[in-house]
């Protein structure tokens, strides 16, 4: 089983990411990081802490950030932020 | 002169938090610390971003993140993202 994966903010419901967190969570996985960049950097941080709030065994992990080209050329912020499985 | 200070995103141009950093930076502060909540959170690694292009001797420090009751009695989340003097 994957010690990390990564989960990327699309254009989808909040929701849905948390819930990508609890799937990779049971699957085994033992850090789980949420990345977004510009205007869903927001919703990078939603999305982990509703993935808390399921009361499944993970805590908050670190957060780094960051700046990238973007589609346009033009630099974008980013952020990554993880979640680290606690022990059963 | 202070070791740490925070700068609180509202409701300016992105400019006036770098700026603000600047001016922080400027006056001696080791630490400063961008925070925002809810919908704004992408501001904050906007601003910290734009700060560092400006040159200053600033480097990229932690993140942090979490959850606290909004306005309304909501949770919203919210992240804190450093800067770091440099050594001159």
């Amino acid at each position: 089983m994957a010690e990390k994966t990564i989960i990327a903010i699309g254009q989808k419901p909040v929701a849905n990411y948390a819930l990508a967190v609890a799937h990779r969570h049971g699957e085994g996985v033992k850090v789980i990081t949420i990345r977004a960049r510009g205007a869903r950097i927001g919703i990078a941080a939603d999305a982990a802490n509703m993935a808390l709030n399921m009361g499944l065994p993970l805590r908050r992990g670190e957060a780094r950030w960051g700046q990238e080209d973007g589609p346009k050329g033009r630099p974008v912020s980013w952020i990554e932020i993880d979640l680290a499985a606690t022990a059963a």
